[in-house]
């Protein structure tokens, strides 16, 4: 069913703000959601399901996942979202590298190939991943403003030119790694399905993690400029200028932190990344950086600042980015059963070799990855295992990048590895608070599949030359022109001749005992 | 590539018995080997490569793999082995059930679907798994004859009606389990790949095990109607009519059993299946039957049996059925650094519920399954454990089919089931010599992919309706028209309303600590 199908002819709920263009406030508007919510009935019939990913293998596509069924929802909300699925994609094409991993082509999730995620410690603003919820929404940097109200003691509207004046906010640059928490999904999906959310569970790899330098204003500054929170204000939420849909319902991507998060100046509105202003996707004109939480509460797009006595009942907050235990499921979940998902914890991953990889070697095999820890917390120790977990090799310190309090570590080491054939190769991180991964991706399952923070493992077919058979193999295939991979190849000479076969053979006692 | 494009126009390999329709004699005729293995060359470049389908999803299409090129060596040979792939899957249709899982064309190998394996203790023949190497010869019973030499006092030519003459030999009926050693090949595959042989290492499930009540002669009489073997002989080979090919070289299929198991009377040349003539499929007019070893050995359409000193020097008893250590692989397998597998030892599996299965209960959930040991042991206890392997409960000697020397046993549990959720449902058996299972399918992966006798391992989602949360969920979904399956597909009412919601996270304390 194709889009125009469902776009209504009528100039459905017009652009509201000069210069904001693909932005339709929803928040105080309840005659607008309701009115959204009947044409989003309507269509229901003819919405197409979330596509069936996890009980089947992953398609090879890139973009792996369309997101059908979310281009359609703004389809039918007419004119202003019509058009945005296609500028999504227009602003993928023009500032993200041209090798990224589509997970989702819209709402646009991406990420970074392994090879290069590991290439810098500052992620370049091309490589760095992608998770929006929405379209991005286009909005002049001079139109800008965003306004702070609620439980403030003074709210107030403020512009990007208020808040880049130095004489009334101090500036403030930090290096943040962002994660989201559907980093390595895939493993958990690989394991056993989970919940097939409305708004896709994006089958992440390792690379929905990056770090950069961000510039802006420390909330707690911009708090302090409105008069300070009112005595029950304990919450800070952030709604951005994307629309959100969830079980029919519209609403704008909401979220909230707490304000003893902000009071330690560790949320930052960036206009900066790395020094340039800010992408588009990224949330241009201005965004918040949360340090060290689930990348969610970094809302993009930033239109309003809410302080609350509680955390947002926006459904990104309320109903999603849930943790469950293992009990849980679409039979008996709950929103209240499962914890926000707001720290992110110690976790670590290999990005080279990657799995499967057949690696011939002389008794050494270099691994290379990350490692990161949420909260303020930082990657103090990282161990790779060559054995499946047994015994750990830790990274020498000489050969892991700078601590910070906030952003991950990159790492290599250089593993002895005598054993042949398909190992597994394990790496867990130590914290500054001596936490550690859990085990394996059975530990952490939830039904929501986020944040697989179990030892990351890989299984790679290990060749080393030192054996004297294999280096006598090796070189048979060197002469006779054969490649060992695939290893699935059958070899087509004759591995032992009948003469040899049959000394082995007896010099084993035979096949079978003789008395 | 059609096949017609490799077949030759001339009158090769003529058909040289009357009344043996689809063989040529390989075994004494060294310069026509030559003249196959010159064809087979000529041709070389043309032949497909072995599907990939190991390192990729397998095809969901049944059959489930084609063997092209094993197709394509038969029609390289001209008239007499052209028709033979064609002529297999014509029998297949004749003589299996309709529902058969084909998990090659050809050579024709297919297994029951898993729940019509259970059905049976005795397995119906049209149920019987089916693991050719080659072709179907059709041979005429009054035409067929098999010759007993080398290693023997006074060698014979035998026909069937000698062999069926009581007042030569006793006639002897056993019933008698035959396993692959492909048998749930799938989860070493689904581990880690390995060895991908000319002829496909087929991705056997649970069934390439099958029971039957055997009719024939005991092969120790034969021998002792030839006189006796000479001092020296240890081994007997079997040779089939059927064309076997391997690195560019043609044979019949031989493989070879010990002297000392011929002793026992375990060793059955069969022309009865379940009271009723040998299938063609199954190798008409006789067969061996090996009792306890792997299914390799029990040589169809038999041709020859040859005294030897050592084990068969043919290609599937050399450089086949090799059962390796996990540092051997492509980079340095030898045939003489695998030992060879005759004995199939104890295991067993889980046949219902099957894997990924929702299972909706209340508080427990019946599992059953089979259990075989070989070389005459039997299986004594079987287990199941609903937690990944941490409890496990025995299946009651009710519930467990009657004992054979040779043959499997069937069984049914009704597991206590607390836990919802994705488990971990293993079981696992003990045989009378104490010998048990392998914990996980790693523990034993082995570069041929031989013998999965792990501890069998299944996750189902259970849904436990003795919860109160579940029971109301169930309720829900009753009353609303809405299936729990698949459980990916997001459930598209909100799960709970705000004054609920906001009630149970207030009686947790909230989200964050107050103080």
């Amino acid at each position: 069913m194709a889009s125009a199908d469902i776009c209504p002819p009528g100039p459905y709920f017009p652009e509201e703000i000069k210069g904001w263009h693909g932005y339709i406030e929803w928040e105080d508007y309840p005659e607008k959601r309701a009115e959204a919510a009947r044409i989003l009935g309507l269509h229901h019939d003819q919405f197409a399901h979330p596509p069936e990913f996890q009980l089947e293998p992953l398609p090879k596509t890139n973009p792996v996942l369309e997101g059908v069924r979310w281009k359609q929802y703004h389809a039918a909300l007419g004119e202003t979202l019509k058009h945005i699925p296609k500028e999504s994609w227009d602003t993928v094409m023009k500032e993200k590298a041209a090798d990224m991993n589509h997970v989702l082509d819209f709402p646009y999730n991406g990420e970074p190939p392994k090879a290069r995620l590991i290439e810098h410690v500052i992620t370049p603003n091309e490589l760095h991943f992608v998770r929006n919820h929405g379209g991005i929404p286009r909005i002049d940097e001079d139109a800008y403003f965003f306004d702070v109200g609620r439980l403030v003691n003074n709210p107030k509207r403020i512009t990007l030119k208020d808040l880049k004046n130095e004489d009334i906010f101090p500036r403030q640059s930090n290096i943040v790694t962002i994660q989201c928490s559907g980093t390595r999904r895939i493993e958990q999906i690989a394991l056993y399905p989970g919940d097939g959310d409305e708004l896709i569970n994006a089958p992440w790899a390792e690379g929905a993690i990056g770090t950069a330098k961000w510039t802006g204003v420390s909330l707690k500054k911009v708090i302090k400029y409105c008069g300070g929170l009112k005595p029950e204000a304990q919450h800070l939420e952030f709604v951005g200028a994307d629309t959100y849909f969830k079980k029919g319902q519209v609403s704008n991507y909401s979220v909230s932190v707490p304000w003893r998060k902000v009071k330690l100046n560790e949320v930052l509105l960036a206009w900066e990344m790395n020094d340039k202003p800010l992408p588009r996707i990224h949330g241009f004109p201005l965004r918040v950086v949360a340090f060290g939480f689930i990348g969610a509460r970094s809302c993009k797009w930033l239109t309003k600042i809410n302080a609350l006595a509680e955390p947002s009942m926006g459904v990104v907050q309320r109903k999603e980015y849930l943790y469950y235990n293992h009990q849980i499921g679409k039979h008996n979940t709950l929103y209240s059963s499962g914890f926000s998902i707001q720290d992110m914890p110690v976790s670590s991953a290999i990005m080279a070799p990657i799995d499967k990889d057949v690696i011939v070697h002389d008794g050494k095999i270099t691994v290379k990855g990350w490692a990161y820890s949420g909260g303020g917390r930082w990657p103090q120790r990282v161990e790779v295992s060559p054995d499946g977990g047994s015994n750990w090799y830790e990274v020498p310190w000489q050969q892991i990048s700078k601590k910070y309090y906030h952003a991950w570590r990159l790492w290599t080491i250089e593993v002895p590895c005598d054993a042949e054939g398909w190992l597994g190769f394990v790496c867990r991180c130590w914290d500054n608070s001596l936490n550690t991964q859990p085990t394996f991706v059975r530990s952490a399952w939830n039904w929501d599949l986020h944040v697989t923070s179990s030892c990351h493992r890989i299984y790679v077919y290990s060749v080393n030359r030192t054996k004297p058979q294999t280096a006598k193999r090796l070189k048979q295939l060197t002469e006779k022109g054969i490649s060992l991979v695939p290893i699935t190849l059958p070899l087509e000479f004759n591995l032992e001749d009948d003469d040899t076969y049959l000394d082995a053979v007896r010099a084993q006692g035979g096949r079978d005992p003789e008395e």
